[in-house]
């Protein structure tokens, strides 16, 4: 008998019908011998809802009140799929973030989970039930109510299955696993069997939005295996986990793509060993997110830093340095909107140089110009204009036979 | 400085604007020295709607479950006041039941508080903040959530006066306060001043609805000053309190009635000693809620048994007692629908042996046939036929010079 953790979306239990069938799905597996715990999001809508309700009292609702407010979605969905699982003659028991033991830091709308106490769940699996936890929330050790941010179910899944040495931890999802890109872009796109955390880690910040970063992270901390699939479709999905199965093509995994990038230059700022920390030190002060950064000191007293950002922030950004021109003894600001990032993600890369020459070389024959480029041990970005990003990840998909990959193992 | 609780009932939330008013409402209060601590109930609809999808899912929810699922409905609704606050320039922090220290027995659905601990409240309030807290629900001492049933709400705010010594406790509801009977049927009803809680207990449990029996037993117990007023008008309550205001009539205070009642009478069982008790603990075994009894045994072996229950009870006590023939040992059964109580209500009825005879005579003039008769020491129930009830109501408001009454100190 194992132990399994198994989280289900907002979309997964958008409905009563969709609860009946998740409730279906859970009984498959206690049916398989295994004891299980259940992770639940709130219901489709509900929290744009509730949302909403807080907007009509005010268009600034403090952090606490809306942590209480919407931590009560995911409380109905727990009770709901809870009696659903009863109405079909099984023992099961609903648990809030509090009552599941789930302890945050003091810090609301987006705290860590800190420490998970299993007492409580330990007992409803020795009697026999199947425990039902709602995600996405905890509780302060002064029981204050708090929520975890983007991906919070994600986080208390993975969390559940690390505290409580689970077998596995299956996040249900809308689509059916981690695609090697975006199937709705790239119609060859291959859903792949396994993906190593730090992959997938890169595809996550990456934009590709099938895991929060943060789960990934927990599950590769505390070595969870993870499994994507859907909870809609019967079928395999993707394994996440530390050692990949062995495939054909071991240097690119996945390629991830984000649209609205906004490129800033700052140039002519004096060349001062603390020029740059100065820069990004005001930019985080005032919660600008920098993406790809680059620097070219090119022998000079002067130097140029490029950086990215989301086209939304970019307007914030511009007014940021301009009241920060005295300080940062900047002489010019650039800017260039209407781009795209397109990467290539895959462990392999580190012992194979040439993959971002192959890249670059690809893209170059499809006339494509890069503006940026970063890498990492496991990635290469590039920057380029937003109208090339569809041909880029098209080019990069065939490149490096991501559709024509098959496992060996 | 004073210490108020202010519970504000479903309909005073129903809405936004309407919450939006709530707040002004206690913001008053705050501007006229006091602390202020406020109970509330789910959003007018909301509790409909939970029941409804729990209905979706399965035709018996359990009710653990179903704590857990209403207990959301005044989550929503105190984040939403604190933040209405908060808009306008004060200080509040929102509770829920396990938060606010609200300690009830392990029963779901219809819990008793049986402890309340107010270190959180009184610390919150020392910091100068509003608090607000969930109505109609507590936890266990093992963190189960429970709910406190009907008119749940009341009783939170009734306990919370009575832990923190408030000066006083404000029932805000949809009515201007306790009529002399229900305004709605008789156009001379009129709001008292003031009540005793003996009074308004006898009120409350003849069907009167304002205030739930509870939370009067329990503003009694602990001698908290209760006020029931309106949320809409601005005008001056009715005062729930052991010594009341001397009026010029202290005989008959209010005129309670209810309509759907059904009369059963259990006829030829042998005149056991044991017999009545057999009876009335099978019923209360089958949850069959019984209201007026009658005996009367003239001088033979066997005695006759009449008892009154809720119209929707009857086939349901048929059938318990058809059940029970053979230990009960009856004769035969008789069964009358149709009727309804009308009660008179007043604490100087003790030493005002005549008013039961002043009721009788009246309601006989008019030609209304009384059919069951009841009497406690502060009032007088009559089981009258449906269609006379009104009639009855009426003729008895007159009667007693309900609508004359003069406060005079």
């Amino acid at each position: 008998m194992g132990l399994v953790v198994q989280k289900f979306g907002g979309t997964s239990v958008g409905s009563v019908e969709r609860i009946k069938h998740v409730a279906g799905r859970v009984i498959e597996t206690v049916e398989n011998g295994d004891q299980v715990v259940v992770v639940v999001s709130a219901m489709g809508k509900s929290t744009d809802e509730l949302v909403k309700l807080a907007n009509d009292i005010t268009d600034k609702p403090s952090k606490r009140e809306m942590d209480m407010l919407l931590s009560t979605g995911e409380q109905v969905t727990i009770s709901l799929l809870s009696m659903a699982l009863q109405a079909r003659g099984y023992e099961a028991v609903s648990l809030t973030g509090w009552q599941a033991g789930i302890i945050t830091e003091a810090c609301h709308s987006n705290a860590r989970i800190t420490k998970f106490e299993e007492e409580t769940i330990k007992q409803h699996l020795g009697a026999g039930k199947i425990v039902i936890v709602a995600g996405f929330q905890g509780v302060t050790v002064d029981d204050e109510i708090t929520t975890l941010g983007r991906g919070g179910s994600d986080t208390t899944a993975v969390a559940l299955a690390a505290g409580l040495h689970a077998d596995r931890c299956d996040i249900f999802t809308d689509v059916t696993g981690v695609f090697t890109t975006d199937p709705r872009v790239v119609k060859n796109a291959r859903k792949l069997s396994s993906i190593s955390y730090d992959e997938m880690l890169e595809l996550a910040n990456l934009g590709a939005g099938v895991l929060h970063p943060r789960a990934v992270e927990f599950a590769k901390n505390y070595q969870v295996k993870l499994t994507v699939r859907s909870s809609m479709v019967e079928e395999e999905g993707t394994m996440i986990e530390e050692e990949v199965t062995v495939e054909e093509n071991l240097v690119v995994r996945g390629l991830a793509f984000e649209s609205n990038v906004a490129k800033i230059s700052v140039c002519g700022m004096p060349n001062q060993i603390e020029g740059l920390s100065n820069l990004f030190t005001t930019l985080a002060a005032n919660n600008v997110n920098v993406d790809i950064i680059i620097q070219n000191v090119i022998a000079s007293e002067n130097t140029n830093i490029s950086f990215s950002v989301l086209s939304e922030k970019l307007t914030e950004t511009l007014e940021v340095l301009e009241q920060n021109r005295e300080t940062l003894k900047f002489q010019e600001i650039l800017h260039e909107t209407g781009l795209a990032k397109v990467s290539i993600v895959g462990s392999g890369m580190i012992s194979n140089p040439g993959v971002a020459g192959q890249m670059f070389k690809a893209l170059s024959e499809k006339g494509i110009l890069i503006k940026m480029v970063s890498t990492s041990e496991i990635k290469v970005s590039t920057v380029v204009d937003q109208k090339d990003m569809v041909l880029a990840v098209e080019t990069l998909h065939e490149e490096f036979q991501l559709d024509k990959v098959k496992v060996t193992v």
